[in-house]
């Protein structure tokens, strides 16, 4: 156990391997090989560092995994506290430090609930009974295929951490092993064997048969990651875990948060088409393979935030409408796709069509543009001969339309984005069709969604297959009647939704990821690890973060840890799409001079942007009707024991 | 007295007139003639309402002059509480209402100190005798000309409200009527003739001469408005007072506040050359005349902020440096002259001259733009065919400098500002020449000015002489160790000026203008009306403005005036660059069934933009060593009496 933790308290940042696992998928010939490398090379510093050759030894086949895993979860003694593991206590039945790792004989199992026995003799397990195994009081079962594991005693030893490794307890390993690339190796099933104890009845195929039969429109929605914290199921909407959240500054694709507003279209790649259309303009219709091949590719990294992060903390204050998301609806990926100016500019070159154009009220002015002053259809044409423009008098907004559809009003999710941002050159809107050098997945839009940087997630239509330029707004509900914040004092009675702009750029936010609340903290350690995210819309990078441990009364700046690939660094003042991520150790409260100590810390973050926004103190002051748009001082709070 | 106060109720939008007299300003041969028809017209409205013969012999002469002012200032409620009459009190010698106005005999004058008497037997006064007389108390004196008046029994009858002719008392009433042009007239001075008491000393070419005889570098800094409040006097720095400044969207030139860091320069139009020069081009130079016919006239309607702006809240939570600004260190003019950009295009447009351009470390990148991947140099070339643009890996900043100068050190002011808002075509910096349709005056930066739209006020450098378009920021003082801010923690022994981004966009803010704190209330008149601005940086409009009556605790969203000229409506998502003018009537405090009440009133309010950035609750977590950027929800306590 000492030596495994010297291995993992090798200090590396732990966003450096997510960002290495990108570029690998990217890359996927070298992907195994530049891991082992790095894994061994890591691992044979490790050994030099111990000059013991038992350390070489108790490492053995695993060590490209441990040394990998240590990379991506530096920090034991976190994870032990998530745990709940604290200095002085002791985990369940802790393996001897000074032996070699070997699993404990397996605990006698649960009863079978009469399901038999398999060809070789061990007990079938039913998912519900697995499913019963969570904890290390209730013991901790995973299931790989059709294997049933009891690998309590393997979780402390778990070189990423008790509480990653804990996330996959009562269910399947695989989605976990998927999402990071190290465990995809024979070492890793050769560790996982010994803990065995049986069989799962009817395997994963079963769950996915019994979906598959029910007969509703959210039946055939795809398997979410089971790190995923869901929030409502139909339709899905799920956020991703404080401490997975800023583990890494790109989010991994299966982890990232998702936000249905209906059930998931599946739509056939080949068969798709994208129908571009404006006032005054013939409409476009391009396949998949013709916006890939017509119009150049680019890649932007950038944070997807839904309107509605942290609404819990609003509700607190006074009910609101909407899900209870935490501060999990937000990730950061590296999109990939076409320029929608690109696109438009495409539509606007070809012409006015059949179309007779009259000049709109008031009249058209053009007082700044260079363009000479020739009667009104004249300039039209002069100015859409060079693609559609800013200047365009008929053109004021982008109306995107989904093809998820409610079957029962026949709704499609829509909603635009003003004209300027769609047309800016450094607006970075894409039509995007790879997440993370991947294909999109059904539920975050395959195969084309629009990506609007530094605006909030409910303008990035996915499964995209209609775009409108228009002098209008988009009508749809999600434009009109939500994703709108008033005073406080407006409830469901009085509300004017047309008195408040749709939300489009949202404000500067920051939350702490880790320690979660509630994690209880031992004055011993004297000095805790925090960390968190902080970003802002519309392109203002953070310029700092403060955090307080004493509920805001006193601040100290946190490090801001450098940007994900692709991004520029913190404090920019544009371009900057996605989050910063920072971290910081701070001294805990000692024990005065009769011993005693504060019962509780309050931990609080803010942050500041490159316009020097920076957040409310509470919530109270910003709380309305829908929960949206939270960016109030975000606090954890711990109890501390001595 | 009644019937004069039904004149002045005629319900106006009180920044009606100033509007006017923009417009009117910019078209100087059509004034006295509009101001007369709309005076008159009103007059007759007014002489219908009433149809008494008795009333028009009243008005008289004076029609004009009261039925103007009355549009100016609509509610003469207000003025009364800020001279601090309350219902039930009586103003020191009341004139009868139902007799024709007419000035009561002077009082007994003061002693005229020995000064002797005119040739027409008036005492002699000095300044300082006059400046003793400021409130109905004391006696309230004004000056015009060599004549000095006791106006006390005039102030309550003023048509535009005894609280606007009180700032006037102790001094002169000549800069007062220079800004509010219908006092410009015959009648005004047959209507102050019979208050006559004296004569001046020396009148006022005494105080100008004294102060050219003293040797120092402020000596010859021009006059300034006396409305203006001084918070330093070398160098000159005044703000706006809150009654004033909401008044009209569009701030009156004189009583635009004044932020000098250095003495004034003294420039001749015909000599200035306006120099611009670039890394990797030729230098250019332009003549005010060659800007003004080389380039086209743009006119954008900003608000400019002083960073320091509402300074003297953040010294009451623990001292910083700086001056002790209160709300008034803003305004919004109607700013003309030519595009940087266009300037900037001029430059680039000249080509690179006979300097040896080498590609600068790291290597050019131009993955995003349009052009072909040519060598290094021959892609600027291309690149500046078209003028300096954004992809120039050369230029990133646009530096300014400006002829006021430290004589000590010999430093200029200087500041800079991103390229990206340099060039952007809705950036709309502009170097102006003109504020409000009249020359820029010495305090405001004749001849020549940039004007930063969306941006902090210290980066629109004033008597501007030099553009650099460079790799790197300002290196000047204010740019680099100055108007940027920290973590509260921070202080002077621990700042690292390199650690924070100089500010660009300041954060949203807001501020009540009326009623001034202090402002005694009266619970008998059942409600009050509240003023105030909200702005925000980088053109987002303003969405909404909450007040509060009982200090933050409950909500109501206040009235948003329409724009000043030639800004888009509030809420607009950019381009925004003028601020929002609001106002409510909200209820008072009603007394308890034991005739209670509470002691005081605490009004609040607070601003959401187009980003819904909103403000913070309180000062001490934005609290800087600067005292920058300030935009905490702004306070006012009012006494509350029975």
């Amino acid at each position: 156990m000492v030596l495994l933790q010297s291995v993992s308290r090798a200090k590396r940042p732990g966003w450096l391997l997510p960002a290495l696992s990108l570029a690998l998928q990217q890359n996927a010939g070298g992907a195994q090989q530049l891991s082992g490398e790095r894994g061994l090379s890591t691992a044979t510093a490790m050994r030099e560092q111990q000059s013991g050759k038992r350390v070489a030894s108790l490492l053995g086949a695993g060590a490209a995994l441990l040394a990998s895993a240590s990379l991506l979860w530096p920090d034991r003694a976190e994870a032990k506290k998530e745990l709940g593991i604290l200095p002085g206590s002791k985990p369940a039945q802790p393996a001897p430090s000074s032996a070699p790792v070997k699993p404990a004989a397996p605990e006698p199992a649960a009863k079978s609930a009469g399901l038999g026995k398999d060809d070789k003799g061990r007990p079938i397990y039913s998912s519900e009974e697995v499913a019963k195994h969570k904890t290390l009081k209730d013991r901790v079962w995973v299931t790989f295929k059709d294997g049933v594991y009891d690998i309590t005693e393997f979780v402390e030893m778990h070189p990423g951490g008790a509480s990653k490794i804990l996330m996959a307890a009562g269910g399947s390993v695989e989605p976990f092993w998927a999402l990071y690339q190290q465990h995809r190796k024979a070492e890793v099933l050769n560790i996982l064997e010994p803990y065995r104890i049986g069989t799962l009845e009817g395997g994963a195929a079963a769950a996915a048969a019994a979906a598959a039969a029910a007969k509703d429109p959210y039946a055939s929605d795809p398997a979410r990651h089971p790190a995923l914290i869901a929030r409502s199921m139909r339709p899905y909407n799920g956020e991703t875990p404080g401490s997975l959240l800023a583990a890494a500054p790109i989010t991994p694709n299966d982890i990232f948060f998702t936000r249905n507003h209906l059930p998931v279209p599946h739509l056939d790649a080949e068969a798709f088409r994208l129908r571009v259309e404006g006032e005054g303009t013939r409409a476009l219709e391009f396949s998949l393979e013709e916006l890939k091949t017509r119009f150049r590719k680019h890649s932007v990294t950038a944070t997807v935030q839904c309107t509605g992060n942290r609404r819990n903390e609003m509700s607190a204050v006074k009910p609101v409408k909407g899900l209870e998301w935490d501060q999990g609806a937000i990730g950061t990926a590296v999109w990939s796709g076409v320029r929608l100016r690109d696109v438009l500019r495409a539509l606007g070159s070809r012409g006015l069509g059949s179309r007779v154009w009259r000049p709109p009220a008031p009249a058209l002015t053009l007082c700044c543009s260079p363009v000479p002053r020739l009667p009104a259809a004249m300039r039209l044409l002069a100015l859409r001969a060079a693609g559609l423009s800013e200047e365009d008098p008929l053109v004021k907004h982008i109306i995107f339309e989904g093809a998820d559809k409610d079957a029962t009003t026949g709704d499609v999710y829509g909603a635009s984005i003003p004209v300027s941002k769609a047309l800016a050159a450094d607006g970075d809107v894409l039509l995007a069709y790879e997440m993370n050098g991947q294909p999109l997945s059904k539920d975050h839009g395959f195969p084309l969604r629009v990506i609007v940087p530094g605006v909030t997630g409910a303008r990035s239509v996915k499964w995209l297959n209609r775009i409108v330029a228009s002098q209008y707004e988009s009508g749809s509900h999600w434009q009109q009647r939500d994703y709108k914040s008033f005073c406080p004092s407006v409830d469901w009675d009085s509300v004017e939704w047309g008195s408040a702009p749709a939300i489009q750029e949202p404000p500067v936010t920051s939350a702490i990821t880790e320690p979660a609340p509630g994690t209880p903290l031992s004055a011993a350690d004297g000095e805790i690890t925090i960390r968190g995210y902080a970003w802002s819309g519309g392109g203002r990078g953070i310029v700092r973060v403060d955090v307080s441990t004493d509920g805001g009364r006193s601040w100290a700046p946190a490090r801001l840890l450098p940007p994900p690939p692709g991004a520029p660094p913190p404090g920019s003042y544009s371009g900057a799409w996605a989050w910063t991520l920072w971290e910081t150790t701070v001294p805990l409260p000692k024990p005065s001079a009769d011993g005693s100590l504060p019962p509780a810390v309050e931990l609080v973050c803010k942050a500041v942007d490159a316009s020097y926004n920076s957040q409310p103190d509470g919530v109270a002051g910003i709380w309305n009707l829908r929960g949206v748009v939270n960016n109030a001082w975000h606090r954890v709070k711990l109890d501390l024991e001595p």
